[in-house]
Parts: C-alpha cells; structure tokens; sequence
C-alpha cells in the first residue's frame, strides 16, 4: 500500500473517531453552539499527519489502528487548538485556513478562544480514559509526554518565541540557531511526541523509543522547513491558506535567512537523517520512511 | 486552628510550590517572557481556594498537606488559566484583577492567550508526574476529573453559555433554571472536582467520594450565589476587582434574576446542604464546614 492511500485511511479513521468523540459532546450537555464551533476546528479537512505518525508508530509494536486512534484523536485534538489560537486577530491574524473561514471568523474571538481551550480538555480527557489504554501508568506516560511537547516549553513557548521575535524584536536580530529553536518548539515537538506516544502505546523498549524520538524531531524540522519553502514558493490554490504571509508579516524564517536553495539543501539533509533513524526496524517502518520522504516533495 | 489561619496556610503552601514549578520552567527552556507572564497570572494573590478544598478533602484520608500540593497547584493552574481568558478583550473585558492589571493589560492579548494555554497544559504535566502520587491508575483518574470538570461539558462550556446569555440573546431570554445550570458548569464544576480529586487522592471509597462531590456541588452553588452578592453589592476596595459590572454588562445572575433578599436565602439553604453532605465525616470535617459556612459571610 503506498503513502497516499496509507495518509487516506488513517485520516478517514481519526476523522470517524474524532466526530464520534464529538458527537458524544452533546449528550454530556455541552451547548450546541460550541460543539458546533468544536467541529468546525477539527473536522474541516486536515492531514491527520500527526495521527498517521502516531498510528504508524505504534503498529511498529503489532499495535492496531483501531487500538491507537484514540490516543490519535487526542494528540490531533492539540493540534488543531494550537491552530484554533494561532489564528487569532492577536495571534497571526488569518481568516483562511484549508479553504475555509478559520473559527474566529465563522463564529467570534471568544467561541474561538473557547473552542482552543476545549479540544486542548479534550485532548487530555480522551488520553485519561480506559477506551485509550488499559493501563492507567501507560495513560498517564501518554499524557506527559503530550502535555511537555505543547506546553510552556513545547509548542506554545514556540509560538511565543516566534511572535516575540515578529512583534518584540524585528527579525533582524534573530539568527538561524534561534529561528531552528523556535520552530523545533512550536512545531517540531508535537511531531515528535506523535511518534514517542506510538512507542509508549506499544510498550517500546528505550532504545526502541529513542530511535522514533529521534526519527521525530528530525521529521519535524523537515516539516518546518517544507511549510516554510510552501509559504515562500507555493500560492493560495495548492497551499489552501495565505502564502507569502510569513516574509510579508517579517517573521523568522530559515528560508528567510538562508535562502530557498540552502534551505532546500537542509531539507534533503533532514530527510536522510529522518530515515537512517528508523534502520533498527527494518521493512515494517517502510510507511515512516515514505512520509520521510514526501516532505522532500510537499506540495501542500 | 481557625478557617482564616487554614486558608493562609494552605494558600502559602500552595504558593510556593506553584512557584517552585514555574520556576522549573526557566531550566525546561521556556521562554522568560512567557514564564513572567505566568508567574504574574498565578502569583499574584489568589485565596487558592480550590487547593484548599482538594487538600482537605484528601486529609480526611490521612493525606498529608504536602503529599497533595501537587494536585492543589494543577487545580490551581486551570482556575487561573481561566481567569486570564476570561478577562480578555473579547470576553469579560476586564483590565483589573485582586488589584492588579490583567495579564493581556500588563503584557498583551496574545501573550494572555498563550499564559492560558500553557497553564493549562502545565496542570496536566503535573498530574502525570509521579510526584503527584505513585500510582499510574491513580493520576490518571486524576487528570480525568479534572479534565471533565473544566472542558466543554464544565467551565469553559459554562462560560460559553454565559457569554452566549450575553452577546447573542440578551439576558431577557435567560430564566433562573439556565443560569443556575451555566453557573454550575462554569464555577460548580472545578470546585466540586477539587473535593473528588481530594477523595481520589486519599483512596476514598464510592459512598465517601459520591458525598464529597454532593459537597462540593453545593459549596460551587453557594460561591457562585455569593460571588453574585458582592458583585452586586460589594465596592470595587473591598473586592479587589470592579463591581456593578455583571449588572451593566447585562450579564445574567440569579441576584438580578431573584433580587438580592430571595438570593441570600438561597445561600443559606444552600450552605445548610453543604454541611449536611459531610456528615459521614464527623468532626475531621470541621475545616471543609467552616469553609461552607464562610461562604454565607463572605466580603471578598
């Protein structure tokens, strides 16, 4: 099965479950018009890139998709909070996100702002639960290793950094070291932490763990780069969002700093690193080692 | 000991080691920006009244002060978390709290957002360590209460209802049922999880844990009915935060719903039932009955 149909299935699977997981709002009485708001975050489009590394991960171990998606759609529940936030009028100030109006401008600032801290609830309410894993010490090493990835150090300190350096400072005096600092918290930690949280589902050993840790971070900074080379190289149509708004908005960027062909050079680089990550695995990583690669050729 | 001398105890407590964690962070390499911002949304005074109620509410199992301050802080977190939303511009609006600036009035609207994500996530991250109890099981029934308490279907899906009340229907529509039942999701909620987390933390059995929570239910209604009280009576020097506002935003309470007379009558009842729930307790109890009681009194 190749990349393409592999992304398809593991998204039409956390999309199911996410809707279910949603859908069950309802009935524990929160009000309408938020889980509204709710699905219009999370079930307008999306990649599921961070399920697909989760799920895949974990199956290294003989672990199921339909065994993991719960800690998927968690993990899922995040992202698309941060996403929720960052496009605030304060924040990054985007009224388009996959084609559509992002929340903020279908609904208003503060079911916005709501709807964030919801799905991040959420997210920690589907990993506390039993349906996720039987083993409340294994629930709990899921729920650390999410909480440190977005957290104050993690994801949301990356975002901070990344709009102090915008609004505070002016690119100027940022350098690449800080730029790959930043990027690695807001956006390279949760890519990270999909694959650590696979490894925990499936009972990994420590080097096990170690080698998709690894993997991960190396995927993400693959990933930053390629949404960076996106935003500079790509427009509207294909991206689904603004293009151009990064270098427009003077926010750091590598390819800013370093150009688009050095930056394209890092990439390549990346992804070799990614994949030599995963040699201890052998043929059944061959999906991790494909979504390696594909961030070498994004388009979107 | 009095109630008075328990709450600055506990409070002092919890104090420091909420900034014991967040000092932490600067080691973890979050940004400093960022960790002032949050040292000033949780510092910054407080009657740390949830931490007191999970602290007593586990002492009653024999727990330690100190063996249940970690769960104290994390519930602590969430309630500041939501206090720095709730106050945003496209919220409550609110540029003074405990006589101080908000946090987006001292720092700015996307810093507040991002103090709030992170308080959260960091409420969750300390629920997970084993320093908050050895067993797994036990932390993630923890983190579980918590989150079903201050999600959609708790405080932030309260807060939605009340804003909703607000902005999209005018308080005309609200009757006294809706409000009691935002105001329970909204405010009940977390100080009711702070009595089961309590119960959770000290191994309480299904009787022990249902009558704290039937405690905690009642004591949320009182501090709410209180809260609305001196809202509508207090004066902006004894509160520590602007009164009157609730009135002038058209916010719906039961005390403009009831009139203050039939409210304080409410309060009363509501606090004989609190008393009544800890009853199985005997006089280990005293410290959570004064707790209640004080709520009748309450000026600030």
């Amino acid at each position: 099965m190749h990349l393409p149909q592999q992304l398809s299935d593991v998204a039409a699977l956390t999309g199911r479950r996410l809707a279910a997981l949603l859908d069950a709002q309802i009935q524990l009485g929160t009000p309408e018009r938020l889980v509204a708001a709710m699905r219009h975050a999370v079930l307008t489009g999306g990649k599921r890139f961070r399920p697909f590394l989760l799920i895949q991960s974990a199956g290294l171990f003989g672990v199921s998709p339909e065994q993991s998606v719960d800690a998927a759609a968690a993990i899922e529940c995040v992202h698309c909070y941060s996403l929720v936030h960052d496009d605030l009028p304060s924040m990054d100030n985007d009224k388009l996100r996959r084609g559509q109006p992002t929340v903020w401008a279908a609904y208003d600032e503060w079911t916005a702002i709501l709807v964030g801290d919801a799905l991040q609830t959420l997210a920690f309410e589907i990993l506390s639960s039993p349906a996720t894993h039987q083993d409340g010490a294994v629930r709990s090493a899921l729920i650390s290793a999410l909480a440190k990835a977005s957290g104050a150090a993690g994801m949301v300190g990356g975002q901070a950094l990344d709009l102090e350096a915008e609004r505070l400072h002016g690119s100027g005096r940022c350098d690449a070291d800080h730029i790959a600092n930043l990027q690695a918290m807001k956006t390279g930690r949760l890519i990270k932490s999909a694959c650590e949280m696979g490894a925990i589902l499936g009972g990994a050993g420590a080097i096990e763990r170690a080698a998709l840790a690894d993997y991960g971070d190396a995927l993400g900074l693959a990933f930053q780069i390629s949404d960076d080379l996106l935003d500079a190289e790509g427009g509207t149509e294909t991206v689904g969002k603004a293009t151009g708004k990064d270098a427009a908005a003077g926010k750091a960027t590598l390819v800013g700093l370093l150009g688009a062909s050095a930056a394209r050079a890092a990439l390549d680089r990346t992804v070799t690193q990614a994949v030599s990550c995963l040699a201890p695995f052998g043929g059944s990583a061959a999906p991790l080692i494909e979504a390696a690669q594909f961030m070498g050729r994004r388009t979107s």
